[in-house]
């Protein structure tokens, strides 16, 4: 069985938010689908454990942020690699309430959902929302995981990898160039500076950690 | 509420393929995601009045090709547009057994599921599957539902409708010209030859069907 037959499934970008209590929370999630149209439901999955996940059990409801090309990437750093346990996410982004739910200012649409059913797998849960909001954020368009991959990520490894590796930004390239990957979200640094010459205060484009947190790969 | 926000959501372009006793089957379909991945398992949403729906219930399996950007855009047509109920789909493609299930020779991969849980709506079953086995069929770019409306529908109306307008294929330019529309599957003719100058012998690029069946929209 060839595993990555599977990174060839197309997928968005997306925030998913909730509440937990009194705080806003969230975070970045690429499995969702829309299941039906009339009334309009959309499913997402969400592993167990993440933060998100006990606090959309606790409040029944969800939203969906869908982001953009254009969208700022520290929103992925911040919603993605980081746990809205110990800290409040939405402190360091522009966001509003709409309907109650706290929806990001920086994509290209949003949807609001109550859940209404749930699928539970060994690792992950599978919630399903019945639409109760949804509208545009901007004109923008929705960005796709291959998008992140590639152009976010700027990977262009010399070597000719398949799409695949690619695609998902593994390591996968046959030169022997040493590497430096963002050690908390595995971003790698494709730059024309050498890594070394960086500026001090150099930070990871995608979750904003740091140069000290970047691990040298040969 | 603003529904078409929720276009906003990125899928592929697939076909989930079955048994119906003795015959190959299977449909077109766009909400596939992957939901664990160990074991992997994949969720793939089909309609009730779907064929294939109640072929994978008693089968108890299904198998997705993940469609290329480059793969004949005549197989959308026959697993999208016609139903498996009246006629085998696979006697018009190139296809091979693996592992028991009928794979088209046109896609960048497979992914053969066993069904090992599902969910209900009102009008669509979410089956979830264990992976059983996947590979790689070509080294094709994956179609996106945006690339298939956008490039295979090749449409540009001239009054620059929205992008959404645009990804779904939607009749929205405010030009008042008029439009020639498959009334089997959809597709809507833009060439730059007019609809009534088309040799007789034209059919839709996307399903197949014949001149005759186009209607004519103001």
């Amino acid at each position: 069985m060839e595993q990555r037959a599977l990174w060839n499934i197309s997928y968005g970008v997306y925030i998913v938010s909730t509440w937990d209590g009194e705080r806003p929370t969230g975070c970045i999630a690429n499995s969702v689908m829309q299941i039906t149209s009339e009334p309009a439901t959309v499913a997402v999955s969400i592993n167990h454990d993440n933060y998100t996940n006990r606090c959309i059990e606790k409040s029944g409801r969800f939203a969906i942020i869908v982001l953009a090309e254009d969208s700022d990437p520290s929103i992925i750093g911040t919603f993605g690699f980081k746990t809205g346990k110990d800290m409040n996410k939405f402190d360091s982004v522009d966001y509003k309430i709409i309907d109650g739910m706290p929806i990001v200012n920086d994509g290209c649409a949003y949807i609001i959902c109550e859940v209404i059913n749930k699928m539970e797998t060994d690792t992950h849960t599978v919630f399903l929302g019945k639409v109760s909001n949804a509208d545009f954020i901007s004109k923008g368009v929705p960005m796709t995981y291959a998008y992140y991959h590639k152009v976010i990520k700027g990977k262009s490894p010399k070597n000719a990898p398949t799409y695949i590796a690619d695609e998902r930004g593994e390591n996968m390239a046959t030169n022997a160039e040493a590497k430096y990957v963002c050690g908390v979200c595995g971003y790698e640094y494709d730059g024309d500076i050498p890594f070394e010459d960086l500026p001090d205060d150099y930070v990871c484009p995608v979750c904003g950690e740091p140069k000290s947190v970047f691990v040298k790969q040969d």
